[in-house]
């Protein structure tokens, strides 16, 4: 059984509350409190050899957790409040790498808006497993959905893409301010961020929105590190900027007249690439040539079996 | 480095942002949030070899996770609203285990009024360890802290304690109504819930409250498991009732006049006891024959290394 059919699984099975407004699938879950507002919550784990390798300087590892799971708050155009923690810790862990990655993650979540408010700390015989939860709030916004893109739309991504494994993964910061802005000014149909790869998250916003995506290959922002991880395995710099994920960029869609406001009021040095269009169905790859071939997803989850653990 | 050494620094160092009320130390954080009201939040770890043994029927291990967390914020006296969880399953884990797992989960998150609404699942290759997010609303009450307690109040305690790990720790429900209840009817001064053994958590009480505590050992409450574990080890029934700890049941102290007031309008079948009482220093045990000992903390955090996976 694989993880994306086990979180099928949860996602048919835990459908209902009716304080839950929006519930597994997105880049965090929406919930409608009883005194009134708007509360958004992302959880996500982070394994030792999985999601870090056993020889990750303890302040990257730190910063890092609490990024990735700010980046899911400012992919809903939310404000971070706060952060908890759950550490599991290798016993051969000494003191230094506790304290440090403690400090870490603590000075991560103060920079990026959402103070460490609270935590659960044991020991034990494994490697370390640490979970993070950060709270989210609205202050009066929606929620940016991935469900919301309409045939049409215009799709952007911030930065550029590919070849995170080379360490960026460890330090990108998340896209806070952009991801309010384009939520609250440009007012996003769609907007997720770039986790699992760009051709498996273009997937899925394709998926909640029920359309298509036409991604202009020539258009993708290839980053620096793609290049050198190109040269390293051989692999083109493109399939990186698609495929290997860890970005901690945005994706997202607007209307035509709204795409055309952005070109003029983004506010942020960060750069901004148009990549493509939203159709009425399939997900589709427009090479160099002109021909268009279907996007397969090759991120994260459908490869995490081989995926190298830096 | 302790546990609880890692804790009070990660505590010390976490002290101050404005939208924490109440951070580390209690049973959950409080958060205010900016749209107005009171987010109450706990998050907790369960690793497979330390909270659970690996050879646990999955559906009790998803029963335990979430009881265990409700149970905080049963112990703030408020309202749970919902759960998330983050689960590293382990790759010998078989598909039945997961569902089994998220099953019991899902069941006792809904049972207990915080229906999980998200989620991660990672698998690697090392035990199970599950994280629990659990948030609650206060829906107008003062969240119940350790804080409250002043010399003269009465100290109380719900159910019966002791040899939980026989089979309760799994099983028993969070005391979520009686919770409630008594931070919105009775007006409980300082609550928490029974989870690292009483011995240790009084310490925590009147430490938090600064004040002491004369706790009556022919009073205390001792479960039907407690004398079972003290036939089968030689330890005495009393001790287990003292130490044992993952009991679940309510710690809770309250003015004389409300105690008077309880005893006439406690609306549950559980079990309530009057154990002792809060007083201006030191944390005491007063035996049977009527000497007073210092109530050394024998519980979890102390001798977690020596303690049974079961």
């Amino acid at each position: 059984m694989s993880e994306r059919s086990l979180i099928d699984w949860l996602r048919q099975r835990i459908k209902g509350p009716a304080s839950v407004l929006v519930g597994p699938g997105d880049d965090a879950a929406v919930l409608a409190p009883a005194e009134g507002g708007r509360l958004v919550v992302t959880v996500d784990a982070f394994l030792e050899g999985t999601h870090f390798a056993a020889d990750t300087e303890p302040a990257r590892i730190g910063h890092k957790v609490v990024a990735a799971s700010v980046s899911d708050i400012a992919a809903m155009g939310c404000h971070p409040m706060a952060s908890f923690v759950t550490l599991g810790l290798g016993r051969a862990r000494d003191e230094a790498f506790a304290l440090a990655l403690g400090e870490g993650l603590i000075a991560a979540a103060e920079r990026y808006g959402a103070p460490l408010a609270g935590g659960d700390i044991t020991s034990w015989d494994r490697p370390t497993a640490v979970s993070v939860t950060v709270l989210g709030e609205t202050r009066g916004l929606e929620p940016a959905l991935r469900s919301g893109a309409r045939p049409g739309d215009r799709l952007f991504v911030t930065g550029s893409l590919g070849g995170s494994l080379l360490g960026r993964h460890l330090d990108a910061p998340p896209r806070v301010q952009e991801g309010v802005f384009l939520n609250g000014e440009a007012h996003v149909t769609a907007m997720m961020d770039v986790s699992d790869g760009l051709s498996t998250d273009l997937g899925h916003l394709a998926e909640e929105s029920g359309v298509g995506a036409v991604l202009v290959e020539t258009a993708v922002p290839i980053a620096d590190d793609a290049r050198r991880l190109a040269q390293q395995d051989g692999t083109p710099a493109l399939r990186h900027a698609l495929d290997d994920g860890e970005d901690f960029e945005l994706l997202f869609t607007l209307a035509p007249d709204r795409a055309r406001w952005l070109a003029e009021h983004w506010p942020f040095d960060l750069r901004l690439t148009e990549i493509g269009t939203i159709t009425e169905q399939d997900v589709l790859l427009e090479q160099a040539d002109g021909t268009r071939v279907p996007l397969e997803p090759h991120g994260y989850e459908h490869h995490w079996k081989e995926r190298p653990n830096a």
